[in-house]
């Protein structure tokens, strides 16, 4: 396995019987990224009994409160459950303003600091990374500022093909610099290129996350090729009037950014209540670009 | 059926796979009134098709995040709902400061005003009556100002026995006066007392819900007799110690509360997220007052 989403919460503002507000976790190179946190979040996790301990950034597309919602359960249970490393908050500056109150009259002795990270949604940058991930902000077009998130796996080293080193007595010392992509001189003076040493990386893994947004092609650039893109799909093709006047999507639509951002698969989700069966949803995005699949609660997608 | 009281959520700090936070509706008189909130109430509720066009008015115990968390969510969903009627929420004076920065800016355009009526849990009080039910409030010992809800139906009228009213040809006007206990006085002069008029009034519903709380015999005076007691049971009485130094209730210690109160009738809950099982807290109960069950997420029981 190389990365694994889990989708926490399907649904958009009004929880239905089966789907919960919207919240995602994305698990690769051994970390953990929440995504979103609707309310029922902490309760989702707890009925899929999702380990959480290395949830240490959580990244909220926007403030509406089917995004939001759940983070003062959560970090009030975390609080409980002896989480030990901090948590980052990545959202619009206003969440600070209407958390930190909360946190101090609810959250007084956390064994962690929650520390609230600034983003502007209105442009695309990077807001994160570390030694192997990188997440970049992508501007979306909702009713209020928005933008979802690309987590990007940093390129790795070539991987050094085991029988040249022995072939080429090639020292441990040397070995890092191969993989970077140096030539290597034998003790004789011959030179060996590096394509003769080593093979390509492998390709770094990419997730676009891209909920809420009317249909935009201005996003198509920035996810251009993922492994895997969420794209919402709120209403269905009969109800774009009402996709337009909310600023959201139908599932022809995201199917149709996924198609032209020539992305290896999509899964849609953040359905509207009125949808009970979401299979309708899901042949109308197929009709489009086949590689779709159903953003359900609880349920997990490798790739 | 004279009242239902539904559990929406009977577990405690820490959801569980089977129990959300505190919430219960209770329903009697053509009324609802929703007893704490915690996280999750409005998807329990979508989830068991609860209808709430009823629900005017809001009780919450006290300020710990398993009581109130569920709040925002509900009233921003109430306003997409369409709800109409005023929500009024009766708390702790914190509350309003907490909620109203978030109603602001998550709940601009409400189809109806969230009124908030601060309640003082150190004291029995009525907060609230109308002309048919009372409710007062039940001083509670919590580490944080606590207190519980007593539900009462007003005293009704006394019943009229219909053949009296043929046989001393008693006039429509009079009828509500002898209802009220007035003896009535034939056109011949003769006296004829209430009691050979009337048969004494139903006896008035009586709910009292108690959480969270450390064992008191200070509120038995209060719920004396109710036909149901709500009574916490966080622990068994193995983890005494643990029930005494968080302020909490083992289940022995509900059942003596509702032994010595005199209740008909004790249901408990709040369980501490460590009992998967809750038999063991039920026997427990029962040794010592057999009239106990269960409380269960998304059961209702009438009374």
């Amino acid at each position: 396995m190389n990365a694994k989403l889990t989708i926490i919460g399907s649904g958009s503002a009004l929880p239905t019987k089966n789907n919960f507000p919207t919240s995602q976790l994305l698990e690769f190179r051994n970390k953990q990224f929440l995504i979103d946190c609707g309310e029922g979040t902490q309760i989702r996790m707890r009925q899929m009994n999702l380990k959480n301990n290395h949830i240490g950034h959580i990244f909220i597309s926007h403030l509406h409160g089917d995004h939001c919602f759940g983070l003062m359960g959560l970090i009030s249970s975390f609080g409980m459950l002896n989480h030990t490393s901090d948590i980052h908050i990545h959202a619009h500056p206003d969440l600070e303003k209407l958390m930190k109150p909360q946190l101090k009259y609810f959250c007084e002795q956390l064994p962690f600091q929650v520390i609230f990270c600034p983003i502007n949604p209105a442009v695309n940058e990077i807001i994160f990374e570390d030694r192997t991930v990188q997440v970049s902000s992508i501007p979306l077009k909702h009713r209020v500022p928005c933008c979802g998130f690309l987590f990007e796996e940093k390129s790795s080293d070539r991987h050094i093909i085991r029988e040249m080193i022995d072939f080429y007595k090639i020292p441990v010392w040397q070995i890092g610099k191969i993989k970077q992509g140096e030539d290597f001189t034998t003790e004789e003076g011959e030179l060996i290129p590096n394509d003769k040493l080593t093979l390509p990386p492998t390709s770094p893994i990419r997730y676009a996350y891209c909920s809420d947004t009317a249909y935009t092609e201005k996003i198509i650039p920035i996810i251009e090729g993922v492994d895997l893109l969420f794209h919402e799909a709120t209403f269905m093709e009969d109800e774009l009037f009402r996709a337009k006047a909310t600023q959201h999507s139908t599932a022809r639509q995201a199917a149709e950014i996924a198609k032209k951002a020539n992305v290896k698969k999509l899964i849609i989700g953040h359905y509207s209540a009125r949808y009970s069966h979401k299979t309708a949803l899901l042949n109308e995005a197929r009709q489009v670009f086949e590689h779709t699949e159903l953003g359900e609660d609880m349920k997990s997608y490798e790739f």
